[in-house]
């Protein structure tokens, strides 16, 4: 299998595309007939009724899409809240958006100290095994293709995850700065000036790491398997790390219902128009709220919202 | 039910312990004479096996802990990593430590933006809903006292734990000075000082905020549901950040087979010797290693070995 940067760009270019969708499906949004069947169907099991209806919306969405979008990103929050069903479903998603030739990205933002980062790493991207005396296989749990990480406990809760990307060809986006109105009280620090560097804000900081943490593992295209999740929110900072991480893929959260713009993303990208990709969630997955044609047209009204997005996104490259 | 903190200082004060049990439930660790029952059981089924491997082994150490330890902190990753059915048993686990009297820490580390942090607030602390449509009661799905936060999100993504907690008397524990060696990396980096503040490091800022946030729920003992994680690793970073955090219990990782001794917790404590609790896994469920009495004897080494623990730790109070 070829480096995961590679996957990616190979992807967006065969695709004309830097869609991704988000599928977080929030389970009163999810359309009633849907609904309907599964809490019918499992009537004393609501865990199992919500699980199996989010998988049967995100097949929808994922058949609608799959030639559109270049991967989807399924948040586990949506998931992991109907428990171990909900986790069932979640690596279903995932196994089914890869048969059908997406990528995926589990958008999990773990991150621990190193021991409990391996464990993660290992399910997320590689195998677990089972120790060696009753068992001697190992095991494909979530099978992704990368997965966000949360990068507050330094280099050592994040080295485990770029070992499992270099042995599996997976990759991981790092938070860096995020799309939310708060993400400054932390991100923006302004740190002191040392002997290299002026003062700079801790994002600033977060991004010269990533960028050197990825440095040896570079793809053919020029992208190393450590990625990063900026948000569109932010377009200023957006331009300012995009010169910091030249071989950084950005992940790009926030276009769409949080409020930025094809224009406020152009930042995002390098100059050949490549580097990174634009997440939308809900104004992919739901469209059909506004699509006039009722929820039966679920997945048609997700297709149209993300040939739309990607011709919006396409334009200002 | 009582305020989270309260519960937690009544449960210290009654066991006479700041312990506690840490379980981070390694497979290849756990006793062969319980792994080979279900690798037999579920030769097909391996994530069956382990799942049902580390339940049986949780269920030992909670029943041999369960008047010494004020509390037990699963670590979800290890349970994560096998899928579904390891998330069963995460749940089972939380289960039965509070059915024998224990408080429970789900150790997730989760953080994420709003609308997401809710939805785990709500699975992990709470109840979830199933829409209004088809079923129309909540369901507690993790059911778990309290939780581990990450902060990088600012306090947007740490407002809906702290609203989850205040419906549901819980508590988190956010993330301020990890034990592992790179937390500096981001975690002590000296921020600009500004019109209040002297140059000050990640750490202590984190520290400020974690205060304020919890300012206004603040149980009968004094202590608010907003606790932080503080490694007892860092010693003298804990002693400052116990100045600057009065009113918030430090969970406090590190101790045993990360490195630290009693003396090294003390300053994690307020004068009255409240005001903390310390974890130790490994020391505790793997006792049996260095106990010479072979594996069967799991429990009642994990059992001598939180004894010990705890008295080491009062010794210095």
């Amino acid at each position: 299998m070829k480096h995961f940067s590679d996957r990616l760009i190979e992807a967006v270019k065969a695709k004309k595309s830097a869609v991704c969708a988000g599928l977080d499906p929030r389970l009163d949004k999810i359309p009633k007939f849907i609904r309907k069947k599964y809490f019918e169907k499992y009537a004393e099991f609501p865990l199992k009724a919500a699980a199996e209806s989010i998988l049967e919306f995100n097949k929808g969405i994922i058949d609608a899409v799959k030639d559109i979008a270049v991967c989807v990103k399924p948040q586990i929050a949506f998931y992991e809240m109907f428990g171990a069903e909900g986790i069932a479903v979640f690596i279903e998603t995932i196994k089914y958006a890869k048969s059908q030739g997406l990528l995926t990205i589990a958008d999990a933002k773990r991150g621990d100290i190193g021991s409990t980062a391996e464990a993660y790493a290992r399910a997320f991207l590689g195998q677990v095994n089972f120790g060696t005396d009753f068992y001697s296989g190992e095991q494909t749990v979530f099978g992704a293709d990368s997965m966000t990480v949360a990068p507050y406990f330094g280099y050592d809760g994040i080295k485990p995850f770029i070992e499992e990307c270099k042995k599996n060809n997976a990759g991981i986006f790092i938070l860096v700065k995020t799309s939310n109105k708060s993400s400054g009280d932390l991100q923006d620090l302004m740190v002191e000036k040392d002997e290299k560097n002026m003062a700079q804000p801790v994002f600033h900081i977060m991004a010269r790491y990533v960028e050197s943490w990825g440095a040896d593992d570079i793809g053919e295209k020029g992208y190393s398997c450590v990625g990063v999740v900026v948000g569109a929110t932010y377009p200023a900072q957006a331009a300012e790390l995009r010169k910091l991480m030249p071989h950084t893929i950005f992940l790009v959260p926030g276009y769409g219902a949080q409020g930025a713009a094809a224009k406020d993303v152009s930042g995002c990208f390098n100059k050949d128009g490549l580097g990174a990709i634009i997440n939308s969630s809900r104004e992919i997955c739901f469209a059909y709220e506004k699509y006039g044609k009722g929820e039966e047209s679920y997945a048609e009204a997700a297709r149209n919202a993300a040939i739309k997005m990607s011709d919006d996104i396409n334009s200002v490259l």
